[in-house]
């Protein structure tokens, strides 16, 4: 056999992580993206089209032997309706259109019997107001689709919280309602399935959100092992539940009693996996390479004790200017990723660093610090 | 500041995996090659063009903040006569032209008072025969440049051996002859160096080669921890006999006495470095950019027990048709690259593997056993 050609759909960070990984193993890499992407000026071989054009996405499928998305928001659909034979496309529209609605995501979840937080999806204002009233405030409002990063999520502490998200972004979609969760820790289960079943879940780790958005993630847990065994098969069946090929993250809160609920899902690889690059004898992003293309998983297990990663977001608007690089690379044991990003904004994910360590609270207290000092 | 833009002369393996360190720190590369080289077609900003050209060689340099070289072999001199202010070249010409003559490379090395094996540079054929019968037979004959991977070298066990290699390579450079080490082990010391003077010493590692080609490397060496600190300390010092900047390695013969004597250099990252990538915190790629950059260099220890490198050569004429991938990858704790070369031959590093474990043994048994499955 020869090396297939990977087609990646858009062009951020991960699609650049994937592509590093897949061209360190020798797997040739295409990219399609709508318009031009910075993350992804490294690479050679970029079209630059209207990727919801069916010939576009003919021609580009063309060149490929399989085709995976950078995100749930990527045209796959389209493209399904054009692959050539013998062109795969992983994951499969379906799985997407299921995470891309949180609604639905959280019904086929719930339908599958997993645990998930209490919900509703209101589709008028009294329908939220009402919902919110027999959840009890606080209750987490959510835009059913276009959500990301804490966009288009909002903690409503009282009913004119629900009038005002509801203004906001209660349609057309609707609002989802969910319970809110006191949670002990927010944990994320990873893992790496293959279009023939085979799968490989990640060491459960920590995140610790900021402002909605993902600060830091720290492994081991330092959940327990009863709590991480449940993390893992919770998360290995809500993967199945969604038939997600590829590599897959499920956000998880773990209760104040110990139970796991499942918060969100991600069909591609995630932020919280970014440390499987130093810390995993193989990368999310190899995994999602091999798994796409049907090779044999990789190891996931860790290679060194404990790992913690930190996002290095943009704190102003325009041109980045790094600031603190030497200082920040002068700590042992830690490794810088920048994504090429041709302007910062305030919370813009612009790179990130990874500590390795002996212990969680070393790797992170010298991840924190080498963060600390970066100024983009 | 912002992240420098790297330019690399040359677009082999070395450059490609140094370009994927650099980009997945943030550090923009730029390619100069004098025809198309498969290793490279990933990367997107390549110029093509004659290398020796003054023109051709300031126009690409001006787009650059800092460049290297893939190999001793780029015209670095010729790119230091038009190198624009403000941007540097590393390592510098002169290392580099001590580095491509093995004689000259040895007068200097054995001139700071380092430990190489008696040698002469001889200009006639019975120069050589005189020198051999002194230093007695077997002998190593050299040609003096352009050699490399075992081609230009000879061993000659009669003075038919040696009039032989005098028709083929003696000219115009002459011939180089070397006493025979008879050598418990080949061992490597690799060294990042800044231009500030600063460097970092990878562990010293155990060598095996096939037909004058490194097929194997182990980490640790199983040297003594006495003869590691000799391989480490003449390793620095020959670095600092040629200035060489960046990362250079410094291969070194074990003699059966326990002695270090040098046997060649290389100044730049070097196949027997390979496997820093999995198994040491910073691989030998990202610090040569960081070096080069004159940014602080990372870690070089292991963050693991023990690794293994093997190469994989190709064993037919013409396209490479993969055999054996998915028995391959099936071993945990293996990562392969492969190069993207386009056409195969017996002998050419099509790529290469590294597994790390628990210890060389085991880590070595993995590796070879994986190697062995993959036909190119």
């Amino acid at each position: 056999m020869a090396l297939p050609t990977l087609g990646i759909l858009g062009g951020g960070q991960l699609g650049r992580m994937t592509a590093l990984a897949a061209t360190a193993m020798g797997v040739p890499v295409r990219f399609l993206i709508p318009r031009p992407e910075s993350s992804i000026a490294p690479f050679g071989d970029v079209t630059i089209g209207d990727w919801e054009d069916r010939d576009v996405l003919r021609t580009f499928a063309e060149g490929c032997d399989v085709i995976t998305v950078e995100s749930e928001w990527a045209p796959a659909d389209q493209l399904a309706e054009v692959l050539p034979e013998g062109v795969a496309l992983w994951p499969e529209p379906a799985t997407l259109e299921i995470i891309r609605h949180k609604g639905r995501q959280k019904e086929v979840l719930a339908g599958a019997g997993l645990p998930v937080p209490d919900f509703a999806l209101c589709h008028s204002r009294e329908d939220a107001l009402e919902t919110a009233e027999s959840f009890g405030y606080p209750v987490m409002l959510k835009q059913p689709r276009g959500s990301y990063d804490g966009y288009g999520n909002h903690t409503a502490r009282q009913p004119g919280d629900v009038r005002e998200a509801w203004e906001k972004f209660g349609q057309p979609d609707g609002l989802l309602v969910e319970a809110w969760v006191p949670f002990r820790r927010e944990l994320t289960a990873l893992i790496a399935r293959s279009p023939a079943g085979d799968y490989v879940t990640y060491p459960v780790v920590f995140t610790e959100q900021r402002d909605h958005r993902c600060h830091a993630v720290v492994v081991p847990s330092g959940a327990s092992a009863a709590v991480e065994a449940e993390a893992a098969r919770v998360g290995l069946a809500a993967v199945r539940a969604v038939n997600g090929i590829g590599v897959t993250a499920v956000e998880l809160f773990e209760t104040e009693d110990g139970q796991i609920l499942i918060n969100e899902m991600a069909p591609r690889p995630h932020n919280t996996g970014h440390y499987t690059i130093e810390a995993c004898h193989t990368s999310q992003f190899e995994n999602h390479v091999r798994a796409v293309l049907g090779l044999p998983l990789g190891d996931p297990t860790l290679r060194v004790p404990a790992a913690c990663m930190i996002n290095i977001l943009g704190n102003r608007n325009g041109p980045p200017r790094l600031e603190g690089l030497d200082a920040a690379l002068s700590f042992n044991g830690v490794s810088l990723h920048l994504y090429g990003k041709d302007a910062s904004r305030p919370g813009r994910k612009m790179g990130h660093l990874t500590a390795t360590g002996a212990s969680g609270a070393d790797a992170r207290a010298r991840a924190e610090h080498a963060a600390s000092l970066i100024q983009l």
